[in-house]
């Protein structure tokens, strides 16, 4: 709890997001108790001032969501916190699925509640089991080393004091506390791939391969998060010196209206000097920033066309953007290394 | 196997490490279909000359190895590679395990016969799966990135042409060419983690999350390695343009005799400005010159050192490394950021 209140620069408001269940019942207990005190000990000494209130989220996903959420709120208010708040959502489905709509829908009713109330921090209770979780998850789907760097203990506004802990250690603090927490029923529901990576395929995985499993994967998510955050950061700052990004004039005519159509252009002779680490990045922004969505399979394909023995494109990325080489103009053959790859968004 | 061999640029002789088994026997008898004909298609067309013999590498770690060894080098010569030599390894059980001795001395014997025989390459018969399970593997024990990057298509001699086919593929190779593999008894042995994974939690993640868990993991570890590259060197470049290093006058007096005792030092204040996945590495690298062995958990340590307000050290790492912080001289309070880390072997 301290020393990630400390990375977080000591926010003196706090909220707790909190569903009812072990995970975020134990850690609004621990914020109740500093909140009470009206302080919290630094980690090398000293104090700090703490005010702590929580805000319990209504997905209205599930019959009895509302009296779960009533229920949790008055449970929060015995503990001390103030304001205790229910801030029922609307969850838009989109092409994500429902889990990461609902996460959306959270977080946006969470920093709206945050920022009314003042609060410099919003406290959410993911344990080590569930970065462990994630990071399988995200190797079971071959996502890139972005998604298994996973959650980060600050992130903006959002803070999680508790992704050292195990989610058992929640369960214990909430005996110890005398709280009987919620337990969501979808969490065991083999419909969804994340309940089978809890229920069945971690305790499997801890069984055969021995109980640092959930530690190991952690582990793994600090180092690769710490990495994607370093190459992503690099790959933005060349992307930015090497693209001439603009409106397309050429390509489609005349532009549907309501629409903008882009490009964007890179010289290939950098992007062939690049570390294979950061083009596969600095592509990946391109794509992206067109609205594109660079899978592994079609950004290897893009990379493909700076060969210039190979196929010139279009290669057609999801997103409804395609990217081809530039054609070399007549009776100038261009030096090796030479010429221009072009991205276009087709939206 | 074509583009492996273009990645590798197209080596005329190549030998194949043989073990009889499913992977590398279906390798062998591809490298024989183009050695026959003399050449091999070029991957964008042309013809490159091919000349492929075998090894097959006796680990004598088991009951009847001469016999499984003389078997395969006969099967390999009525494919019609040549030479095809038996060579007989003495392995040499480490502190690493028995399975990294065994892969130690074999390389050594590889690496020793295509030197003598003129080949430029030893092809390894390493599928996908063999990927996955080796990330996995990383995974579970909590390896850093460079772990979790795994095999690559081509590291210096060694060519791994398999890399991006299935298990599953090489059996139906040797099944089409009448091919009768060799099954190794301890890739079923459930005391080796690594057979638990092949045997037990492959199929059982497979199962539980589908089909394409393993193109997730071998896809991970590809994009996992280029980012361990690229961060590898640039954190080495860095510290050696940081590093102080040079024999220790000062901490160890005398120095026991036969043994170099050694000191590097580096400046905080340089050290601080990296980030994170750079600073890690760039300590990582010290430890390592020294003699040590850096764990996730004793290089966490040695980066605190670097905060003022906290431990000076010095701080243990396994191999005979200790760390401190420089004290500051009496009456030189130092400005924020300024000092050294001192990094000295105590072996």
């Amino acid at each position: 709890m301290r020393s990630a209140l400390e990375e977080a620069g000591w926010p003196s408001r706090v909220l707790v997001g909190c569903s009812g269940g072990p995970d975020s019942l134990a850690l609004a207990a621990a914020a109740a108790h500093f909140s009470r005190r009206g302080e919290i000990p630094g980690v090398g000494g000293g104090r700090h001032a703490l005010e702590a209130g929580a805000v319990v989220v209504d997905h209205q996903l599930q019959e009895g969501s509302g009296e779960v959420a009533r229920t949790t709120a008055r449970v929060l208010g015995e503990l001390g916190l103030s304001p205790v708040r229910v801030v029922a959502v609307d969850v838009q489905l989109t092409g994500e699925g429902p889990e990461a709509a609902a996460r959306t829908a959270r977080h946006a009713a969470l920093t709206a509640e945050a920022v009314s109330w003042g609060a410099q921090a919003v406290l959410l209770g993911h344990t080590l089991d569930d970065q462990a979780e994630q990071v399988l998850l995200g190797l079971a789907r071959g996502s890139g080393p972005r998604a298994l760097g996973a959650m980060r203990r600050v992130r903006g506004l959002f803070v999680r004091p508790f992704l050292g802990l195990r989610r058992a250690d929640t369960l214990d603090v909430c005996a110890a506390e005398g709280l009987e927490p919620w337990f969501d029923p979808t969490n065991e529901d083999p419909r969804f791939m994340r309940s089978r990576v809890r229920s069945t395929i971690m305790p499997f995985l801890e069984a055969e391969l021995g109980p640092g499993v959930a530690h190991g994967l952690a582990r793994t998510a600090a180092l690769l998060g710490a990495d994607a955050d370093y190459l992503d950061d690099e790959a933005l700052r060349i992307y930015r010196t090497l693209a001439e990004v603009g409106p397309d004039a050429r390509e489609v005519t005349p532009p549907p209206r309501e629409v903008t159509p882009r490009r964007i252009v890179l010289p290939i002779g950098p992007l062939l000097d690049l570390p294979p680490a950061l083009r596969g990045r600095v592509l990946s922004h391109a794509v992206t920033e067109l609205g594109g969505q660079p899978t592994f399979e079609r950004l290897g394909a893009v990379e493909r066309l700076l060969d210039r023995r190979g196929s010139a494109g279009p290669i057609e990325v999801p997103g409804h953007v395609s990217a081809c080489r530039e054609p070399r103009r007549k009776g100038t053959p261009p030096p090796e290394r030479a010429g221009r790859l072009v991205l276009v968004s087709h939206r």
